[in-house]
């Protein structure tokens, strides 16, 4: 934020790149004048870029706009559907060598068709880590999958141990399963079990809604990873860090100003 | 596609001009430049926009826009309730000269204001498919209007033998009217009836939800005709007829390879 | 609308600077070209833009927002939870010097936080009359405060007093508080008693959704003040205070044909 006020007393938030307060992105297909403005105006909030499920394979623009978000310094990522439908018709190695032609940085392996068991996931994040950062996604897309925690950490230690940097804590862009009940409301049972278990700064939780947002950021803090934040709410998201939302405020701005430092 | 990745095996889909597998979008008044960024990024997949109700009679940029969507082989229509305000006005062929010198190439007959009799519509259609094509919708914009198969497939037919080219089924932009119960599931007797008496291709099912489109998609087939689509939801309406996201790639790219061929 | 069609009957509209049918628009960070091309397209009928909450603040391209907005005849509105962050940090004074130095033309003074007695809230509505028009918002972001009609008309008769040019009824974004129930339903008996006390045209309601506008413009009239509009649904707005969408159009193109005049 060059130039931007500094009269008010706000949480610190650490420059990229950051280890921890990560703003994972969802892109459905952006234009590539909307990817060029949102670059511009905000690319040093954004620390990863996916370009959901298999998008990037239909955009045209694909690879000119991968160029433009990594000359800003931002990670771009494969959305994981993508790579779930190349293991089930056998073309992971052509996945490969396409994501590396076009400059992908990240690469998303998830099952949430369901169709990989956990070795076969495990295997997937070993042999992506080569050449890619991997971001390994926990949680079925399917709403009638029983969502058991001791499930979730030992696949989530299982990715880790493979090689995964992140893990993604599945939302969807409906943000109605895995983490979440039906309803939108977190499972906080389920996200305090992770937290007790597993490094929360590894760790990038789906929450495409302000409310889901807002809850992350009054529970864990306003550093907390948060994921498939739509594009145009990437501002409105680190004013919820921020405190400067009502939706925050009481518990950033005012209540807890011990915690907080000259922004 | 130029360029684009071809490893996968995915539906065929037919190029523009096409009879089948049509995406007709709801332009709800972009800007002149999100319109140019629309049509470079997927003119190819978009075979008709609808520029909704009465917006290109407010709209100060209208015949702008339609000349740059026509000029990229995109056809343009006006919304119907456009139309039926003319009608109730008397001002029919003041509608007509005007559309024609903006360069609209598609009007919009429909009764969703429950203002014309069948016998009425079907003149309308058959006036307006002299100088353009006609897209005809039946269904009410009422939700208390009863939804009856009967009726529909006669007015259906009474517009085709008048001249309409598509018949548009009502979803509006909310997805809860016409075609859909109130809480947006689908009216799956409703669309067995027309399919079983009217040919799909000339019918545009509006389906403005994804998950509307998923049951289309997964219930027809990728090639069903989908109206309503918003602009940003072009290419993921297309990863979802090509199997390339979770809520149809079971159907799609996995269980059904017998059906597809390469893309 | 400069040579735009004029063929049909519609409600009169009054140019810019008006005061009554004030659109008062929501800028939850647009981009610069998405600013740009905003006030290409209908900055005649946009009399306010609020940037809001906090996004001020943050937003890195802010005064060159501000600039063009202003140039192309727009007032631009501070959010009020900035000024109640503000006034909680002590940092008041540093507000204005900055608001000042950045362009603004309004500031809004609210209460969403529930900081504040009346009286405090009406010194800062008499505070910043001085430097700037003031929009005071009445009620509270919580749905768990209760909305009292003769406590909203008593704070917002203190407010006008103040020197308020503007009172700004709570909606928020959602929608679902204030003088809306948590269905989005509008509390009508709170609208009549407002209008019973206060001038409607010193009053702009909050009215996020379509349906919501549609109550106002249907109960109030085309000319009515409608606030948090979202920037893509400007136009859309227009066509509803004309009665060219089909939510309005019995209401206002054809049952009311004695109201209207030449547009």
């Amino acid at each position: 934020m060059p130039n931007g006020p500094t009269f008010l007393t706000l949480p610190s938030r650490v420059s990229k790149p950051r280890a921890r307060g990560l703003t994972h992105v969802l892109d459905k297909a952006l234009t590539v004048p909307a990817t060029h403005a949102l670059i511009a105006q905000c690319a040093d909030l954004i620390d990863i870029v996916k370009v959901g499920w298999g998008i990037g394979y239909v955009d045209p623009h694909f690879s000119e706009r991968v160029a433009a978000y990594r000359a800003a310094g931002v990670e771009v990522s494969l959305g994981g559907t993508l790579l779930e439908v190349c293991a089930a018709q056998g073309k992971v190695a052509e996945l490969r060598d396409w994501a590396l032609s076009c400059g992908v940085s990240v690469v998303e392996v998830s099952n949430g068709l369901g169709l990989l068991d956990r070795e076969s996931k495990a295997a997937l994040v070993r042999q992506f880590s080569t050449d890619f950062t991997v971001a390994a996604e926990v949680g079925s897309k399917d709403q009638s999958v029983p969502v058991i925690a001791d499930e979730w950490i030992a696949e989530m230690e299982s990715d880790l141990e493979a090689g995964a940097q992140w893990l993604v804590t599945e939302g969807r862009e409906s943000g109605t399963v895995g983490i979440y009940h039906g309803n939108g409301s977190v499972r906080d049972d389920l996200i305090d079990a992770i937290g007790a278990r597993i490094p929360l700064e590894r760790v990038i939780f789906e929450a495409p809604s302000k409310a889901q947002q807002t809850w992350f950021i009054a529970t864990v803090g306003p550093d907390v990873n948060l994921g498939n934040i739509a594009t145009d709410d990437v501002i409105p998201l680190e004013t919820l860090r921020l405190g400067l939302r009502a939706d925050t405020a009481l518990q950033i701005s005012a209540i807890n100003p011990v915690q907080a430092s000259h922004h």
